[in-house]
């Protein structure tokens, strides 16, 4: 076999499936696992694609085993590990080889990196990859951040491994650094706001309406028919729908309501606090994670406060049920709002110039989010060109116009009802706080200047003034 | 005169109101400011207190002036500034001299700056001071954090300036390290939160019941009696009663509603989200601030979708302003609940064992927040011991119980008819999600299995599982 043209280390699923994906895709790949046995079984499995494999039991044998100059993709648990990979990789690599960081890394590590690598004659591309195992291994979204000549001499291979929407690649280079991997930070923050407002959704016909698990995902695959058409709500549906094979009973009962968490949907809240940008919608979907965790202290406090509130969930059960779709769709709106402007706030703070239709564009197909709401906001920017916030181009304020009721609705009822809608009720008052022209944090400016003198701007008179309190604060 | 007891660095608004404080509590000072004019008119202005100052020129001078070992305050601004001060006082300090720090650090910068401070034979105090202005002069309450041998040798001077609350004075020693500085910073993000919520309150009124300002003033007037008797009700009163000197219109009128803010709200946030706990009240509070301050796209919003929701206020107006009143309370204490629910993750985390009745004590005089609802808090945490959470006192219970269908009537109707009431919509959530014994995210936990592969954990059995779609997914 001739040599490969690219290198993989780390045989985990999302490994071995983005190795199998690069190889069908007709470019040979040599891989590498720390545990070698790992190696062996991998390519075992590989079936017809062995052709186009290179094992390899050491790093040296994996550099000898690519064409320079080389590109070695790393997908390996994120911290630590990507660091001794890169250390270990150095050791075997030559100038212009470029090491990929394809795991979920914070996107300040892979800064660092990029930094620690100059000088070295290797470059670095931090590289987010989105999808799931099925994803990687069949076509996910790849973001990526790096200098645009490194991203151009993989861009084949990147391509050729991606999603296609309509026929489009799901995969771009987004400018340098950690663009990358910042964006798919943001792309997971969205990602808990979805999922998260579907299972308030979910809350909502459970105890609010009474349905069953089928019923439930029979409204879910409905809903996939129109506006809400995508992935996740195609597998809220699916798995709605599918029984335990020990219990014959639906399976979502039997799954304990403790949410996992892998740092993604946090490092999405910390940078938007730390780049002062309202998130609001992805922070309550992280909070809900970490309350769905404290299983026990739930069910104590259960005990002490009864669950529900003061009334039932009422009304006609179509009328409600058309709300709660509109619901599902204005705080879907608000809650990529808030994630575009976090990255709208990053890629100034940062330099990266990101291009924002084209990130629409590739998360269109391949990753989790992807949806043909996508598409709406893919045309949105580039027929807008810069804009203030989504709320504000013109097909987003029309679905907006025709939705917020229904959440309004939908968020008092569930307040009445004493069901959460955390994600959901934070993302209704992110709409009305931004469409508000007279907030009320005049009320704030005059208490803190109160008690600390911190001054306040007049609506009549530029400058910073104290109130008649002044001095006797 | 005879030598200081102690120094202080920086004569800006907090630190010559601190040091008239020391001064005037019989404590000989001396003081020195950067800009050293400033140093004459602190002096001059001083009175009858200038024989107990010392006021310096050079930090020699200023070492010179007190009597060793050295305990000297530093009050510049918070980062940059407070290094280098540090780093000018190593010059002229000795062994057993202790620098404190009474700015608003973060407490990590603390951290770092206790152990560069490590081996020098200096130690180091990190400080935090409520009250504004008024405080700092007459009485602030005073967290600090450090050593607790290096707390002993300033306590008198720190319990002598320090707020009282009957008769009980409001400074203790909380942690080592970072303590002080960290509780005053969740501190600060309880005020945002208090703020936030009386401005939303204040928004339904004004908005909501069409109110003026002198009759707002007067309902939270009228609630300072009562329950909610607090210093920033109090101050809300005040200033909502005030009238501009130069319009004669209402203060709260003429000042725009752009509001500021200074780091430790967004930094509560930040260390909420690291330490995996739940702190949305807080972060909506951060939130409000930051929409506030884009008022020109909140203006083109207001332009695109029009003000206010689909409905009126409705009710009897007395109902409504008792459920005010009660929506208010419950949103408050959800809020503390989970202020101190991050000082609980902090204090192990950090190994601080933080004196929750303690912080609540030295938080009922001298601070921002003080109130007779921290008593009762007080003698909850000294009442139960360990609390999971606040809303599992006994106390709080029977509190909550009674306000919660307030607070849901009050986001329910605001909901509908568009106010935004972001930090109280988020504590209603925050509740009801806690006290849900059987939550919603099962339901992520199957996407998440069905996406990632990830694993879930059964009802009925113990470990990790996967849904029926396992591989197929």
């Amino acid at each position: 076999m001739e040599k490969a043209e690219i290198g993989l280390i780390g045989l985990g699923v999302m490994g071995s499936n983005l190795a199998l994906n690069i190889a069908e895709n007709g470019h040979p790949i040599a891989v590498f696992n720390r545990t070698t046995s790992r190696t062996g079984t991998f390519f075992e499995a590989a079936g017809d694609l062995r052709k186009m494999i290179v094992p390899c039991t050491t790093l040296a044998e994996l550099a000898d085993a690519i064409k320079p100059p080389r590109p070695v993709i790393i997908m390996v648990q994120a911290g630590q590990p990507v660091d001794e990979q890169i250390a270990a990789l150095r050791e075997v690599l030559s100038a212009g080889d470029i090491i990929i960081d394809a795991g979920n890394a914070n996107f300040r590590d892979t800064i660092r990196r990029f930094s620690e690598l100059d000088g070295s004659g290797l470059t670095f591309i931090g590289m987010g990859v989105s999808g799931g195992e099925e994803g990687a291994r069949h076509g996910p979204s790849i973001m990526v951040g790096g200098t645009e000549d490194s991203y151009k001499r993989v861009e084949k291979i990147l391509i050729d491994i991606s999603a296609k929407f309509e026929g489009e690649p799901c995969a771009a280079w987004l400018g340098t650094g950690g663009a990358g991997h910042f964006v798919k930070t943001i792309h997971n923050g969205i990602e808990y706001a979805d999922m998260q407002m579907i299972a308030e959704i979910y809350g909502v016909l459970r105890d609010g309406l009474g349905m069953k698990p089928k019923e439930i995902g029979a409204v879910f695959a409905e809903w996939n028919k129109g506006r809400l058409n995508s992935y996740l709500i195609e597998i809220t549906a699916t798995v709605l729908a599918a029984d335990d094979l020990d219990t014959g009973k639906p399976i979502v009962e039997m799954i304990l309501d403790r949410a996992g968490q892998k740092g993604t949907g946090k490092w999405s809240v910390i940078e938007a606090q730390t780049l002062g940008v309202s998130a609001t919608a992805i922070e309550a979907a992280v909070s809900a994670r970490i309350l769905s965790s404290l299983k026990d202290e739930r069910l104590a406090a259960e005990k002490a406060y009864g669950t529900g509130g003061v009334s039932k969930f009422s009304g006609n059960r179509d009328k409600v049920l058309h709300d709660l779709e509109l619901a599902l769709f204005a705080g879907k709106i608000a809650a990529y709002a808030q994630g575009f402007a976090v990255m709208d706030a990053a890629s100034k703070q940062f330099g990266w110039n990101l291009p924002m239709p084209t990130i629409a564009k590739i998360w269109r197909a391949g990753c989790i989010i992807r949806s043909q709401f996508l598409g709406t906001l893919a045309d949105a920017f580039e027929k807008s060109g810069a804009l203030a916030n989504l709320l504000m181009a013109p097909a987003f304020i029309e679905m907006m116009k025709e939705a917020h009721p229904s959440l309004r609705r939908i968020v008092a009822q569930a307040a009445e009802a004493g069901l959460p809608t955390p994600a959901l009720s934070s993302a209704l008052a992110y709409f009305d706080s931004y469409r508000q022209g007279r907030g009320t944090s005049n009320l704030i400016q005059a208490q803190r200047d109160y008690f600390g003198a911190h001054g306040f701007e007049r609506i009549d008179a530029p400058g910073a003034h104290h109130g008649p309190w002044a001095g006797g604060g």
